[in-house]
C-alpha cells in the first residue's frame, strides 16, 4: 500500500489507473487506498481544479476538450479527463471518441485520460467520479477535467463534483435553448455556444443571457454565484481560439472560488446534492420493489383494479405501509 | 340531495355545473353525491365513451374539438367537454379559447365545456376529472371530450381516465415526435398529424408509424393493444373533412374495447396507473418535508456539507428514519 501511493504521488500511469480501478470496485481495499490518498491531496499546496463539461451530443464536447487539453500544456499544466459515459456498461478502456485523442495524447506523461461507464446501480454516477477524481488530485494533477457522454440525469449528478460546470451548446440543427434539458441550464457557470459560425449563434448567445437574468435572480443562484458573472461564450472549435477564451472563463472562476473562500462551501454543497439524488433513488427503487413483490400491496392494486377499493384508499394503505411516522 | 340527482340526470346545465364544483371541493358532500351518481349512471343503457385529446400547444387541438363537437352534434350525440390546465388556478370558469367555443355552443343544451384547474395539491388531476366524468355519464352526455393544455405530467394523469386517447402532433415549426414529451408517445390509441397541409407532414406519420412498430412490439403494449391497430391521421383542421376521420377512429377504439370486453380492464389499469402517480407524489412530498423541516435530516445535511459524514452514510441513515422494513 505506502509503495501504491508513493507511485500514485509520482503520478506513474499504472499506479494511477490501477487505484481508479480499485475506487469504481469500492469495497474496504478502496476506502483504505481513498483515506490515505486524501491525507496525501490535504497536505497539497494548491487546491486542484475540478471541471466539469456538459451539454447536448454533437455540441462539440470533445473537440472543445481536446483543444483545452493542449492549451492546458502550452501552459505547462498537467491535465487529467474523466469521460464519463452513463449508458455505457464499459469502463476503464477508451470507449468514445477517446481513441484520437489518446494517441495524440498518449507519449506525453502529463496527460491522463480515462473512460468510465456506470453499473447501473442506483449509488449514482458521482461516487465513483468523485473517487477518482481523489485519486488523480493526490497524482499532483493541476485540472481535471470531467466530460459527459448524453445529457441525463446522471450527468447532472456527475457535475455536483465539479467545483466549475461549463454548458457547451450549439445552434446547429436549429436547436433552442428551450430544448435544452432544463435541469442542465441550471447548473452552469460557464456557457459556451459553440460552433459559433453556424447561424443563429448569437441569438442563442441572447437567450442563454436572458434566461441567466432570470436564473440568477432566484434565491438560491443569488447565493451561490455571490458576484460571479455567468460568462457567456461563442467559440468554433475550428477557429482553435475558442480553448483560450474558455480556460480564461473557467480558471477566472475559480479563482472566484477561492478568493472568496465559496470552494470548499461549493464542494459540501456538491455532497449534500448527491446525498438528495441517491435517496431520492433509494426511496424510489424501494417503492417499485413493493410495488411489483409485496403481496399487500399487489392486493391493493388488484381491488383498486377492479373498483372494489378507492384510489385514494389504496395509496393511504400503501403510504402507511412504506413510510414510518 | 334527490332533486339535485333528478335534475342532474335531466341534464339540467346548472345542476350539473353546481355538482362539478361540489365533486371539485370534495369531502363527504361530494362523496355522497357521487355514490348516489355511480348508482344512477350503473342503470344506463351504454357506456359512455370517454375521449382524452392531447398534444404539445399549439397542435390545433382546439379547433380540432371543435371540429368534432360540430361534427358530434349532426350525428345527434351530446357532447361533454372538460378543458384541463393543470398550470392554471382558476377551475370552473371559461378560461383558455373556451370563451369562443362556448359562444357558438351556448345555445345548445346538448353541449356542456367547462374548464377545470388545479389547486396544486399532490393528490393529482385526475380524480377531480374522473368524479366530473361521473357527473357529465349521469346528465346523459354519450360522449366526454377531455382537453388538456401544455403537455406535463399531470396532463398525462388526467389520460389515465380516458377509453381513448387520441395525442394531437403538428409538423409546424419543424418538430420532430423526438421533441414531443417522451409520455406522450406512449399513451395514444390514436394519433393525429394536424396541419397536414404544411410540410413534413407526411415524414412526421411515418416517424410515427415507426415509433409505434417499435412501441407496440413491447409487452406491456401488446397486452394493452390486443388487435387494436392504432391509426395515424392526416388531418387539417382547415379543410374540415378531419372531424370525420377523426371520430371514424375514436368510435372505432371504443367498438373494439366494447367487443373484446376490455372496457373495464382499461378503466381499472387507468385507476392503478393513477394510484401509483398519486403514492410517488405522496413519497416525494414526505421526503421533501424531512429533507426541509426534520431536524435528523438537517443535521446529516450539515455533516454532510462539511465533510464529516459521507455521502453514504448519510443516505443509509435518512432512508432508515423514512422507510419501514
Amino acid at each position: 500500500m505506502d509503495e501504491w501511493v508513493t507511485e500514485i504521488a509520482a503520478s506513474r500511469r499504472r499506479a494511477v489507473a490501477r487505484a481508479i480501478t480499485q475506487v469504481e470496485e469500492g469495497g474496504e481495499p478502496a476506502r483504505q487506498l481513498l483515506a490515505r490518498l486524501r491525507e496525501h491531496a490535504a497536505a497539497m499546496d494548491a487546491p486542484v481544479h475540478v471541471i466539469g463539461l456538459t451539454g447536448p451530443p454533437g455540441a462539440g464536447k470533445s473537440s472543445l476538450s481536446d483543444q483545452l487539453i493542449i492549451h492546458l500544456r502550452s501552459l505547462g499544466k498537467r491535465v487529467a479527463v474523466l469521460a464519463v459515459d452513463p449508458s455505457s456498461p464499459f469502463t476503464g478502456g477508451a470507449v468514445l471518441g477517446d481513441r484520437v485523442r489518446m494517441n495524440r495524447h498518449a507519449t506525453d506523461p502529463s496527460v491522463f485520460i480515462r473512460s468510465m461507464g456506470t453499473r447501473g446501480d442506483s449509488g449514482g454516477l458521482a461516487k465513483p467520479v468523485r473517487d477518482a477524481a481523489t485519486v488523480l488530485t493526490a497524482a499532483a494533477f493541476d485540472v481535471i477535467l470531467i466530460e459527459t457522454v448524453g445529457v441525463g440525469q446522471s450527468e447532472l449528478d456527475v457535475m455536483y463534483v465539479a467545483d466549475t460546470v461549463a454548458v457547451v451548446l450549439t445552434p446547429a440543427g436549429g436547436d433552442h435553448i428551450q430544448t435544452a434539458k432544463a435541469g442542465i441550464m441550471e447548473i452552469g457557470d460557464v456557457f459556451v455556444v459553440n460552433k459559433s459560425d453556424l447561424p443563429g449563434a448569437g441569438r442563442m448567445a441572447k437567450d442563454i443571457q436572458d434566461m441567466l437574468r432570470v436564473r440568477d435572480g432566484r434565491a438560491q443562484f443569488a447565493e451561490a454565484a455571490e458576484g460571479w458573472s455567468v460568462p457567456v461564450l461563442l467559440t468554433s472549435a475550428l477557429a482553435q481560439e475558442g480553448a483560450d477564451l474558455l480556460w480564461e472563463a473557467l480558471h477566472g472562476h475559480f479563482e472566484h472560488l477561492t478568493q472568496t473562500g465559496r470552494l470548499e462551501w461549493r464542494r459540501g454543497r456538491g455532497r449534500v446534492r448527491e446525498m438528495r439524488e441517491i435517496l431520492e433513488r433509494r426511496v424510489a427503487d424501494e417503492l417499485e420493489r413493493r410495488w411489483r413483490h409485496d403481496a399487500l400491496w399487489q392486493d391493493l392494486q388488484a381491488r383498486v383494479q377492479s373498483d372494489r377499493l378507492s384510489v385514494a384508499g389504496a395509496v393511504d394503505a400503501a403510504a402507511q405501509n412504506l413510510l414510518k411516522d
